[in-house]
Parts: structure tokens; sequence; C-alpha cells
């Protein structure tokens, strides 16, 4: 190990120099290769002002100012906002109903947009109220925050009962606690769906922190949690112009081991031929279906949710078939979300 | 262990019953919830016929048919078409140039296009030839297989020189082998380039077939392989309405350690302030380096490239600040392709 001045390695300074030899001036990208740093290098302060700090290498002799702010920044405490680190998990008794907010607000008022969006980082869902009851408008309220993710779906789709179903989805069955398009790869990361017209009764909503289910069972069950983070499953999905196939883990972990990623629908799975891992998913769809677990809501005409389908898991009741229930939904992805969510908070 | 008939679990036999109480007749999805299958089941085989073999489950004497065709398909090795096991790897030397394909050929004749997907899935690249060298037509070309993937960026983005660029693309620099975008999540699993005017000099692309030398990398130095591939790397972009950070290692495995996904930027690249990690990134920026593994080749006006941005890197040679080079690129994603060629095989 070579001396770490400020307590950072000299090659990682060296790296990080922000000067225009380094650091293309207008672009801001790096223009340093990783490979121009030589083996050996050695790093001194050689002065310290109020607000920056000089380093000096040796032996090429290079000299790097380095703001006191942005050192101190680098040295702070950073859990992967991805993982179950960066998230807060829950489960129904914590959490009565997702955040709510009203459409005029959330439209006219970037705190407002901050706080939706907020909670669908932090707790994988948020509900917008409001929201005209008419077709496409699902994709406005994409367009607030990211970019529709266009699938064999098309860029929107309509869930209601239809006469030729080839989702259940279209049905008006009971649909368990699930993921969509796990089949997909990479599968889109955000789901919205927009209430039109609601089922005189049944066809409530509801919402399962699979973060949190995921965390109980490595508590409970660690030998079933090691079976299904470390077994890939295939997903499917055919019909006349589609066939899609992938493979993820039920739980995906992060390269530290955190929890990262829910995929789960059963409808779509083809489990390996392994006793063992039938018996842990066995456990893990008994513990989702457990109501600790389970938000539920009902959604009236208007209202939009937003939720994170890496994390959380949606379901929904049964409801006469003779119904008018109509969702409209589309896909779109975090990246995004969370980068509207930064430039908003850059504005406070 | 239960008993295995026809070598499989009686669990995974019940879960895969395609019964109508099982399966929905129309959708074809499963209706039977795996927690629904009892604990100690027994499967025996009760009949065989030409085609179909008929098991019957104890205690709850649930009856199943299966084709036998279906059951030998099971059986067979199937190794992740995502990972290095579903790809051809290459060097320079394997592959003088990418799968080469006309326009107006891949637009008339399935076989061609099939071609050409495969040639994407197999090797990682694909080259079309005769695009007509006009604004949007990368987009034509990305609805010929799938969706486009919209970002900050826009639907596509121009690749020219700019007078105030917020990225090196846009300035005549040489730029090293990369992936695109490693600071989204989900990273666009697809890039495509399209040539509209080609630079007087220079500005010829590169590839390299990131799996091959990963593969190079775990064979001659699997220290810094495990260190890459166990180290998540923060990615970032920032502009003034974007900020966009993600996490992902450089090279990334699938649950069964197979290599599964490349992302390298270092331009973007946030290394951890860790020796270790810096050590290895450096054995990576010089094999990814080597001419060994560079594929090169010159866009003229009307070739559109079309490559798979988890696994090859594309990079380019300086030219000329005062040239017209211009290419138009887009995103897209993997899943789109590989269904069009899924049902592409179907009709052979």
């Amino acid at each position: 190990m070579t001396p770490e001045p400020l307590g950072f390695p000299a090659v990682w300074l060296r790296h990080n120099c922000p000067c225009p030899d380094c650091r293309d001036p207008v672009t801001g990208q790096r223009l340093l290769k990783i490979t121009d740093i030589q083996n050996g290098l050695v790093a001194t302060v050689t002065a310290r002002h109020d607000t920056e700090i000089v380093v000096t290498f040796a032996p090429d002799g290079h000299r790097s100012v380095f703001r006191r702010d942005w050192l101190a920044a680098q040295a702070a405490e950073d859990p992967d906002p991805r993982t179950e680190d960066g998230k807060v998990l829950w489960r129904a008794a914590d959490l009565p109903a997702p955040h709510t907010a009203d459409w005029a607000a959330y439209t006219s008022d970037d705190r407002v947009r901050e706080g939706c969006l907020d909670a669908v980082a932090g707790y994988g869902c948020a509900l917008l109220r409001g929201v005209p009851a008419s077709p496409g408008r699902v994709l406005d309220v994409a367009a607030t925050f990211g970019y529709v993710r266009e699938t064999n779906y098309g860029k929107l789709f309509d869930v209601r009962v239809e006469p030729d179903p080839d989702n259940l989805a279209f049905t008006s069955r009971e649909i368990a606690p699930h993921t969509d398009n796990p089949y997909r790869d990479p599968v889109p990361t955000l789901q919205l769906l927009h209430c039109l017209r609601d089922a005189s009764s049944g066809g409530d909503t509801g919402l399962v922190d699979g973060f949190a289910a995921a965390a109980a069972l490595r508590a409970t069950d660690p030998e079933s949690f090691g079976v299904l983070t470390g077994t890939p499953v295939s997903f499917r999905y055919v019909d006349k112009e589609t066939e899609l196939t992938a493979r993820q883990p039920l739980i995906s972990l992060s390269p530290r081991g955190r929890i990262a990623g829910i995929q789960y629908n059963d409808r779509s799975m083809l489990p390996p031929a392994d006793e063992r891992f039938f018996a842990a998913a066995r456990e893990w769809a008994r513990l989702l279906a457990r109501p600790e677990f389970l938000l539920r809501l009902r959604l009236s005409p208007g209202d939009c949710l937003i939720f994170d389908n890496t994390r959380v898991l949606h379901a929904r009741t049964a409801f006469a078939p003779m119904g008018e229930r109509h969702l409209q939904g589309c896909y779109a992805d975090l990246d995004g979300l969370l980068s509207t969510l930064a430039v908003l908070r850059r504005c406070q």
C-alpha cells in the first residue's frame, strides 16, 4: 500500500484530478486514461487553503487542486440507492396508503412532484389523484418524469375484460402479487396504472414491498433465500407475433450481496426441475401472500399508480366479469425518474 | 427426495401440468399456484402412448398428460443465451468484418433479416449497407426488429462535432473502446449507429467483443477478474437537465457465475477509492486496448451498425475537426430483437 494522504489512495486522487489536462473543460468528461497512471504513484499534500487542498504526485510531478467540500462528500457513506440499503422497507401496517398527490398540484408545483418521485424512489410507489380519466393520459403522466418503454403491447396497454384474452390480466380473475414482464430483458423498471373506470365490486388493487418480503425470507429461512438468489429461472411469454424469454433469479442481489431486484410471476415462470428450488419458491409464494405485507387500495377513476416494477409486486382481487373496469397502463424506467428527481432537488 | 419418474421431480411435473384446470386454455398462462402443490407429492407413470405419457399424482389423484416431444425438449441442455455460454466469442482474427447485409434484401427477405438478427444475438454485431443516408432512418432500422429506447438524448442522437459539446462523442477526439450509458439503469442493451456522412480521413470505427476480453482476463488474471466482477462502480452523467447515476460492476456475472454483461466507460466512471480496484481496472483497460481484440471498420454513408451494448465495446479514431462526419444513433433493447428472431425462426 502506498501512503494515503487525506484518506484516499494516490491512484484514486490522480484519477480524479479536475485540471483541464485530465478532464475536458467543456464536457466535464475524463481525458486521463486509467492506463496513463503510473504504478507506485506517491501523493503529497503540498498546500492547504480555506476551500482547497493541493496535492503533488511523484514521480510525474503532476499537481492537482481539490475542493475540500468535494473531498468530504467522497468520504461520506454512500449506500447503493437501488438496493435495500437505499430504500425504506415497509409492511401494510407501516404504509396504510401510498404517498398521494393531486394531479393539478403535481403539475404546477415542483415540490409536490418532487415528493411523489421521492416516494417512488424510497417506498417504491406513489398515487396521483385527479388525472383526467380519458384514454392516453397515462402517457402524459410518464412524460412528467421520464420516457415510456414501448413494448410488443404498445406504448400503452388496456387492462379490461377481453373476449379473447392472451393474458390473465385481460380476464376478471383474481391475480396474485406479481411483477410484470419478467420474461423481458431488461425488465421495465417502472409501471403506471391509470384507472378510467372501476368495477362495481371487486377489482381492488394490492401492493407488496418485495424488498421487505425478501428481507423477511432472509431472516427466517436463509436457505430458501440462498436458493432463490442463486438460481436463474426462465420466464416466457408467447403469442402469434411475440416470443420472449429471459432468465432471472426471483430475488436478485447486488455484487455486494444486497437485495436489488424482485422478479415474480407464477403465470410465466418455468422453474428448473429441482425440488430444492420448488421448496424455496413455495416458501416465497406463501410469504408474499401474507396479509401483513399487502397494502390494499381501490383505484377510482382518475387515479394513477406509479410503482417500481423491480421491487413492488402488484395484485388484484377478482371482479364481476360483466363490469366496466378499465385501466390503462404503460411502462417506463427508473433512470429517467431518478434523474428528474435529482434535478428537482438541485432547485430547492 | 421423492421418486423421479421420467427423470423429473414430481413437483415439477405437477407444476407443468397442461390440463385446462392448471393452465388457462385461452391465455396459456398457469392457473395452478405453486402453493397449491402438496408436500411429499408422488408421481407415477400410469400410461405410455405413442406421443404422450400419462402421469398420476398421489395423494391428490390429479392426472396429467404430457407430450413426449415436450418432455424431451425440457431435458435438453439449455445454456443461458444472454451469457458467454450462448455466444460465439471472437477476436479480430476470427471476425474480419461484422455479418453484413444489404438494406433492400434485409427488408424484403425474412431469411436475410434473420441472418442479421442472429449475428447480433451470437456475435454481438451486424452491419447493414445501403440504408438511405437521410436523417431519421436509423429509427426505421430499429423498427424492423424492436422498439427504440428514448432517453434524455431524444429518440435519436446526432454524433458530429458540436461547438459546445457536453459529451466527448461530439468532438473530433479519439474515443477508446467503451460501452454507452453505463450511468443508466437499465442500460440500453442495443445501439444503432447510422452513417450519414464520413470524415475525409480518420473517424474509423472499432469493435471489441467484451465477453472474449473478459474471458481472457479470467484466464490470465483471475484475481483482477474477481475484483472487477465483485465491485460495483458508480457511473455518472450530469448536464443542466439531467443527472444520471448508476452502479454496475465492470464485468457482470449471471447467478451461475458466467460472464453476462460489460459496462466500461472511463469518461463517466467514478471508481471506488481502492487500490486493488485500480490495479484490476488498469489490467482490464490494457487488455481492451490490445489490437488482437479490435475489429476495425470504416462506416460509409448508408452503413448502419447494430450492436449489443452490454457486450461489444465501440471505439473511434480521431478525425479532422473541420470534417463533415455525421452519424445518427439510437438505443433499443435486445428482448425485442430476440423475440423477432424467434418468430422468424418459427417460419423456416
